[in-house]
């Protein structure tokens, strides 16, 4: 087939998005997959535009939905034969000033070079696999030290991950894609320095947090740990950002716990106050309630401070609770399934309830159950850091998104559970069990979430479907479940001075 | 002289202030001194109320004006002799719940237990001895990491400090009181520990932080500092408080600069809004615009989580700029002199104008000079500390102040600077040089500041005496100047990720 006819094919299929190869300009690659189910191959490079490469696997009939973006930008090539770091490295300097919208236009210039940071987290290894998917070049910074906790909590995911090299060795297998790997840790500056100069990429992904309330909560070395950790990790990033690669965009994942619940609506990072007959429009006030929630507000001041002074560009994501596991691309295969926490201390409200339910366990609501949050699905997670990612903040631009799709109180999603597992000829039991946080149980809470939308999110709403496919991750792996694990570990009163041990089972 | 005789004395004297002793409860002691003139001792120890305490010296007619707190109050005593710690904390404990307020009561009962971190530093100092004169039993604890700045940077103070023990031991001599020193640094947890249950302060006043601005901005290594350092020695506080003294009551230093320069009025701390037709009051925006100031904002949020979360007791101190030197204890002698910066990195705006016009120097106005800030005399700053440690914060309460007395811009210093100097007959000129921080240079800016007058605070304005008398400090010590300290060291966008290193002079 040559590369005219493949052109004209991929052109006509563009409204399925059903492309399955990534572009790339400037060298001549063979071009091979499937394209609803009818094989593609080429050698031929354009002699302007771009060219595609792929590698031929059965990934492609798995899972073809790789979109074009390459086929409908206008990234201009140089028709010689380079290796790729290089080329790529050149579209990003030749490629105009950043592009402000993705809605309505063609967006197959928008490749970047993406590092992400957690890279094999559970929000960040979804994230990677589907970047890596729509054609963008994705390094993996990560320091593993999630695993750790789990070995020292005696925790485990209910779904077995595979190490993070079987991972990126599996993707490669199926995909064909490379995701570059550097293990360490971001508040280690030297390793930092060396990653980013390596790369050379053009955003930053910063998944790479102590990321649990309770965890900062367990005992003073741990709260030390995430404050330290996470503010420092950043500003580190800060500073790499800076030095090394001013023009990067950071993407940073804030929370919705930011916030808090006030009693007035809570709008996307800013708020316009008038008073004593003034205006002004400031920073959204911050009441979060964990040390964890609270390196997350220290890090969103920092991160202002930085685009303010240094003219950095960045976005701060405050995420909602995220449930879900898999998505199209960690389901590929099961080495490349993402982690699924349902523990008293990595463990969030949805997934939780989910395998508890699997398991006969009683939902445990905490206290009352009327604190309500903002929720998304993790194939929403993905979308939403590919919208910010393709539409990045201006230079000197503190951007913030509120990055949630639905608002539901604990006792929403106990009574959703409960429906669903119902049509699974499961019983679920509900009980209220002492609230272990200092948090209000019943409180006015509305958030706006309109800006991802209007970069032209379309949520999955959580639904009997949703819940099915939770509900039947949860029982496929339910002989993983330790049911000491479940109930609420960590008081968020009763931390104390001591590092907290944990009492090997049985003993 | 008889306690009767001493007691009518005093009496008579107090509309003067001008009162020889220290009071303190339960134990039989020697007074003797000097009021208005006259020789003053008793060994007879009253049966109820209080009896002084006071050793001999020439202290009483260099400066005679110890305030009688005990003498107003009505501490009830055993009456038996014991060790003074045992009493002072046997009146700690019997104590009503915490007073109110100072206004229009005596408040000879409220001595309190006041451990300093950063009793070393420039106001950590001046508040000791103020908190001890007035009666209050202070610990020092300070890792002396400034002094360790100054021979790092190559700067020195103005005024020739002393070392801590010289100055702690010259107190005992000139005032009979014990400063209890613990040496060691805050973010050590262990030696926090000892410290604090060693000391078992009733009140703990922090001041224990890297306070320059310009230093945190020097390079990356003392940004991360600066925040490491601040944000985790605060949360080693609010543990050992919680674990250790949870009635303590913590008094901790923020600044005016974590609100920044919002065009709207700024609030003590909090501020009402309504927003689409609902109310909150909510904590005040913060936009600070270093990483210095950053380290507080993020400090306040950890703290209105404390007292949120277990019930702490924390008064935040949102200070301005202190300006001057004396304080009628630091005056008392040159052992127990201030410091007095004015570096580039130290120095704040008027003390380094007074330095910089005793030299000849021009003053250095960074770009417009229409950046305006709240300032204070060093002799409010004590006296405020006081009226915030006298009059705590509930438990569970999280309160903010405003410490500064007035607002001036930069100009407006500059022109109060050159027309005292007129008065000296110096002649003081004035230049613009390219502002080395990132801020706006012409703002509205309107802070309230009634919460410490509300408590009794009766301030010292900035008028002609006070430069005269800054002046006339800067003009003793002039040939201490290093005229190659006083410009701007710092650029708030070049800062690097390289160490900043000083040159040696002449190399």
């Amino acid at each position: 087939m040559t590369w005219s006819n493949f052109e004209s094919l991929l052109r006509r299929n563009l409204a399925m998005a059903q492309v399955v190869a990534k572009a790339f300009a400037g060298s001549a690659v063979n071009v091979s997959g499937v394209v609803g189910g009818q094989s593609l191959s080429t050698s031929e490079a354009p002699k302007s535009g771009v060219c595609l490469g792929a590698s031929s696997s059965d990934i492609w009939r798995k899972c073809a939905i790789f979109v074009d973006s390459g086929l409908r930008g206008g990234v201009k090539t140089t028709g010689q034969s380079v290796a790729r770091r290089t080329i790529r490295a050149a579209v990003v300097k030749e490629s105009p000033a950043r592009p402000t919208s993705l809605v309505g236009e063609g967006n197959g210039s928008k490749k970047k070079k993406v590092m992400i940071l957690g890279g094999d987290g559970y929000c960040g290894w979804a994230t990677a696999l589907h970047l890596s998917k729509k054609g963008h070049e994705v390094a993996i910074v990560d320091s593993l030290v999630r695993r750790l906790f789990d070995e020292q909590l005696g925790t485990q995911t209910l779904t077995p991950i595979a190490s993070l090299q079987k991972r990126v060795k599996k993707w490669k297998d199926l995909s064909g894609e490379t995701l570059d790997v550097y293990i360490g840790d971001v508040c280690n500056f030297e390793f930092l320095e060396h990653a980013v100069k390596s790369f050379e990429p053009d955003t930053i992904v910063h998944f790479g947090e102590q990321r649990s309330a309770p965890y900062s909560m367990m005992d003073r070395d741990r709260a030390v740990f995430t404050q330290h950790n996470n503010v420092i990790g950043t500003l580190n990033v800060l500073f790499a950002i800076k030095e090394f690669v001013p023009e990067c965009h950071l993407v940073k994942l804030g929370t919705m716990g930011e916030y808090g619940t006030p009693n007035i609506d809570i709008e996307e990072g800013f708020i316009t106050i008038t008073h004593n007959g003034r205006t002004d429009t400031l920073p959204y006030p911050k009441q979060a309630s964990s040390f964890y929630h609270l390196s997350k507000v220290h890090d969103s001041h920092n991160l202002a401070f930085a685009c303010k002074a240094w003219g950095l560009a960045a976005t701060d994501l405050n995420q909602g609770v995220v449930y879900g596991v898999h998505t199209p691309e960690t389901s590929l295969d099961e080495v490349l399934i993402n982690r699924l926490d349902y523990d008293g201390v990595f463990g969030t409200a949805l997934n939780r309830f989910c395998v508890q339910a699997a398991v006969g366990h009683p939902l445990t609501v905490y206290g009352k159950g009327g604190q309500t949050r903002g929720y998304l699905d993790i194939r929403d997670t993905v979308r939403c850091l590919e919208l910010a990612i393709i539409n990045p903040a201006k230079p000197g631009e503190f951007r913030v998104f509120n990055q949630f799709t639905e608002q539901f109180s604990v006792n929403d999603l106990a009574a959703l559970v409960t429906k669903a597992g119902q049509k699974l000829g499961i019983e679920v039991k509900t009980a209220h069990v002492q609230n272990p946080r200092v948090e209000a149980e019943e409180h006015y809470y509305n958030a706006k979430h309109s800006k991802l939308v209007e970069l032209g999110l379309e949520p999955h709403y959580l639904g009997d479907a949703l819940l099915d496919s939770l509900l039947n991750v949860a029982v496929t792996y339910a002989d993983r479940v330790d049911n000491e694990q479940i109930l609420p570990a960590v008081s968020w009163k009763k931390i104390g001075t001591k590092p907290k041990t944990v009492k090997p089972s049985g003993l």
